[in-house]
């Protein structure tokens, strides 16, 4: 039940001159891991802390896909590149290259601890016994050398770049699912899709289809569909803010028939949702306490 | 069921060109609102769009606590400032504003589709039966002067924000619930957490204490220990990325005797959530599927 202020975290300048410009006198130079998030896609939704970062470090890890996203920030720098499926393998690079001195960034698409890259570090570190310590400075063991000092630079995740493209879906509570089952048990999704559709909560759906799994999408209508009117707005982004993007909402009982594939976020609307024009929103309840005229 | 693809805003040079510097000859030039995210509170985790709208608009209306934040950014320009509870007053006067011919940025903490400003925007104009266009031409009609071209540009918000201090709480399904029950009733609050305690979600609480309602955290801890061991590890952070910020990690049992405020976001764990050194993390489940040596 330790608290962590982490003042060098709080204190911008103190904590970039050293996150960024780490010590060159080769005495206690921290090990340095930053999971960074690239955003749904083009340069300008990075952060400019993700931007810096980028810029700052020895190497990029990450699919092939992001790397070249990003490519324009990190040119010239080494990158280790992965294709799909080989996360495992793509984290035990990044780890490996940070512990031998370079400053490492592992990159994923949107968010990295949203169904991305940040979990299996943690998981990955705590198997090998990796002593990891918070980025910036603390009180207690400045003096100490860790093992890896690790940052999360969060990005803007697929459910807000698709929730800002499709109006306001997620003003009220929601819920967050992934179809795939090829880690998750289908029960398990099974039973999550049911207590989100009867509890009411707007539902967000990643990777509701691929080219191995194609009945998945179609079941989770069904046990949807039980607790809510056919009517209600579904938005369906493909590749939000990428080149190919594709923005529709149509009602929850055509859902199941609607192209959708890797690249697809879906949001369900909750019992309260409401599609006006090309948009969808979720009001919050302000109507019912006030006025709005 | 109609299909956007939206290519002005896939199409970066194109679609900044319009939005950022509109044309000045005062023919069929679009009413422009911006709903922008300004991430949890330092410069740096604003994204370049946030970043780039908030430079070029006429006027930026918000709470007064969020304007102070981005000054920096906005130094000059006139500002719609009003206090925390205003909220339909604030999207009122950005509206009115964006209608009278200036561009508008109306901006939240975090990002402006989660329990923040976007819903607002959008069930105000459909109640004023205001026509809006998503930002960017479209391949129908450029042609027509619309009412309001709206832009959400996203932000990081407070969940993302927070689970990139504490590690990787999110990285499977999680609920979001605010525990503020001034516009929801305290019954549907409460299924909501019975609903995603059982099916297991990780669960994200916004608004868990404030002056006037200091029991729902209790009664929410309550409801989610009914099905989740005592020992699950809860974070806590609170202000995230500003200089008051509190990260710490608890066990469920010990959550609803901790101090938290109106900055503060919880995340309590699934089931297979683990505390490690400083960090949590959710498994995804690749140690049952890959071997993590």
């Amino acid at each position: 039940m330790r608290s962590r202020s982490r003042p060098g975290v709080a204190g911008r300048d103190a904590d970039r001159s050293q996150a960024v410009l780490p010590q060159r006198d080769g005495r206690h130079r921290p090990h340095q891991l930053y999971i960074v998030g690239i955003g749904p896609g083009r340069l300008e939704h990075l952060t400019l802390r993700a931007t810096e970062v980028l810029r700052s470090v020895d190497c990029v890890a990450g699919y092939s896909l992001y790397i070249d996203l990003i490519q324009a920030l990190i040119d010239g720098k080494e990158t280790l590149r992965s294709g799909m499926m080989k996360e495992v393998k793509r984290v035990e690079a990044a780890i490996t290259a940070a512990m031998s001195g370079k400053t490492c960034a592992l990159v994923s698409s949107g968010d990295p601890g949203i169904y991305a890259m940040a979990g299996l570090v943690f998981e990955t570190c705590k198997t090998k016994n990796i002593r990891l310590r918070p980025h910036g400075p603390t009180e207690t063991d400045r003096a100490e050398a860790p093992a890896l000092m690790v940052e999360v630079v969060p990005g803007i995740p697929a459910l807000c770049a698709g929730a800002a493209l499709l109006g306001a879906p997620l003003t009220h509570d929601f819920a967050v699912v992934s179809l795939s089952d090829l880690l998750t048990p289908w029960e398990v999704i099974a039973e999550r899709l049911e207590a989100a559709a009867r509890a009411d909560f707007v539902i967000v759906i990643y990777n509701p289809k691929s080219k191995k799994r194609d009945w998945q999408l179609e079941a989770a209508c069904k046990i949807i569909l039980a607790h809510r009117d056919p009517a209600t707005p579904v938005g369906i982004v493909t590749a939000a803010m990428r080149p190919n993007q594709e923005v529709q909402i149509v009602p929850l009982q055509k859902l199941s028939s609607v192209e959708v594939g890797m690249q697809t976020t879906l949001f369900v609307g909750s019992r309260s949702s409401i599609r006006y024009l090309e948009f969808m929103f979720t009001p919050r309840g302000y109507s019912t306490k006030y006025e709005i005229r």
